[in-house]
C-alpha cells in the first residue's frame, strides 16, 4: 500500500484556511483518494483538551516555553494516534495548522528562538514533515478585521496585537521562500471564490505531478 | 540577597518522600530559613491541571513522548512561576519529585532514551539543577505494598508493574552513584522514625557545610 500524503494549511487569523479545508478534501475524494481532515492544536481527544487549556484567556500569563511544550505535547498525541496511522493506511491527511504555525506564532510572534522549536520538531516528528503546505497570505489588518467580524470575542491568540500577527506572517513568507518545493503561497486578499480556485489549482497540480511520476 | 537552595526528594512509590517533606521544612525553618514546599507534577495551577490529565487512568494509551512533553510543560510553568521566583527571593525550595523522576519513570520505566530527556531538561531548566537530592530507596515489592495499603486504587503510575518500578529504582541509584556531591541515598526500608532521622541528618549536614563555607 502506498503511503498517504500529508498536506497542511497555514496562515494568520482571518486568512480563510478553515473554510478551505472541506472543498479541498472534496477535491481529493473526487480524485479517488481517501482523506482525513483534522486541525491543530487538537485533532485527538487529549490534544483537544490541551487546546482548551491553550486557548483559555485565563492562562494569559503562561510562560512561552510552557505554551511551546503544550503545543508539541498535543502534536505528538495527534501524530501518533491519528496522523501517522492514517498516512500508513494510505489515507491523505489535510491538517488546519501544524508546526509552521509554531514557527510563525511562538517563533515570530513571541520571539522564541527557532532553534528551540526545531529541537522539539525533531523530537516529536523525527523525519516527518508535510509533503505540501498551502500558506493563505494576507496583511494582518485585513485578517484581524475578518476574524473579529465572524467570531466576536477573541481567544488568547486572537487577542494578540497587530505586531504579533505581522511577525507571524513574515515567518510564513520566509519559510515559503526558503523551501518552494514544499510551500505554495496563496493570495488570500482576493474574493473567497478566487482563493478557493487558487488553492484547488495548487492541490490539483500537486496530485497531477505525483501521478505523472508514478 | 543570597539565592535560596533547591532541594528535591525522590524515590519510587511507597518510599515515604511525601511524609518526610513537612518535618524537613520544619528543620530548615528552625534554622532561620524561609521555605517553600511544593511537588511535581504540579505545584502551580496550570501544572496541577496537567497533573490531573497525566494521572487520569483514562489516558492509559498516552504515547510516551506526549507524557514526557506534558511533564516538562508542567515543570516549566512550575519553575517559572514558583520555583525560580522563590529561589531568587532567597527562599529555599523543597520539592517532592523533580526531573530525576522523569529519568527514573519515563527513562527507566518506559524506556525513553535519556538523551531525549536531557534535551528537554536543558530546554526547560537551562543550567538550573537541584543543589541537593535525597533519594529514599527501597525495593519495589516493599514500596508497592505500602502504597497500596494507604491509597487503595492506584493512579496511572501506581498501576505500573513491579518491573517498571525496579527499572526506576535502578536509575535513581545509578544517578546517585554518578554524582555523589548532589545525591544522598537514604535507606527507606528502615522504620519511619529512623528514615526521618537519617534524612534530617543529611539536610543538617548540607546546611552546616554551606554555613561553614560562607
Amino acid at each position: 500500500m502506498r503511503r498517504g500524503r500529508f498536506i497542511t494549511l497555514e496562515g494568520i487569523e482571518g486568512a480563510g484556511k478553515s473554510t478551505q479545508i472541506a472543498p479541498l478534501a472534496e477535491l481529493l475524494r473526487a480524485r479517488g483518494l481517501e482523506v482525513l481532515t483534522t486541525r491543530e492544536p487538537g485533532g485527538s481527544p487529549l490534544a483537544e483538551r490541551l487546546r482548551t487549556l491553550l486557548l483559555d484567556p485565563d492562562h494569559q500569563g503562561m510562560p512561552a516555553t510552557t505554551e511551546l511544550l503544550l503545543l508539541f505535547a498535543a502534536r505528538s498525541d495527534h501524530l501518533e494516534r491519528r496522523i501517522r496511522p492514517a498516512l500508513e493506511a494510505g489515507r491523505w491527511v489535510l491538517c488546519d495548522r501544524f508546526t509552521d504555525s509554531t514557527y510563525a506564532y511562538q517563533g515570530g510572534g513571541r520571539g522564541i528562538d527557532p532553534n528551540r522549536i526545531a529541537v522539539l520538531e525533531d523530537l516529536v516528528q523525527d523525519s516527518l514533515r508535510p509533503d505540501l503546505t498551502l500558506v493563505f497570505d494576507l496583511p494582518p489588518e485585513l485578517g484581524l478585521g475578518r476574524a473579529k467580524s465572524c467570531l466576536g470575542q477573541g481567544d488568547r491568540f486572537e487577542s494578540e496585537s497587530r505586531r504579533f500577527f505581522a511577525a507571524a506572517r513574515a515567518v510564513y513568507l520566509e519559510r515559503a521562500r526558503a523551501n518552494p518545493r514544499r510551500y505554495r503561497v496563496i493570495d488570500a486578499t482576493a474574493p473567497l471564490a478566487e482563493v478557493k480556485r487558487a488553492a484547488a489549482a495548487e492541490l490539483n497540480a500537486f496530485v497531477d505531478a505525483l501521478e505523472f511520476r508514478s
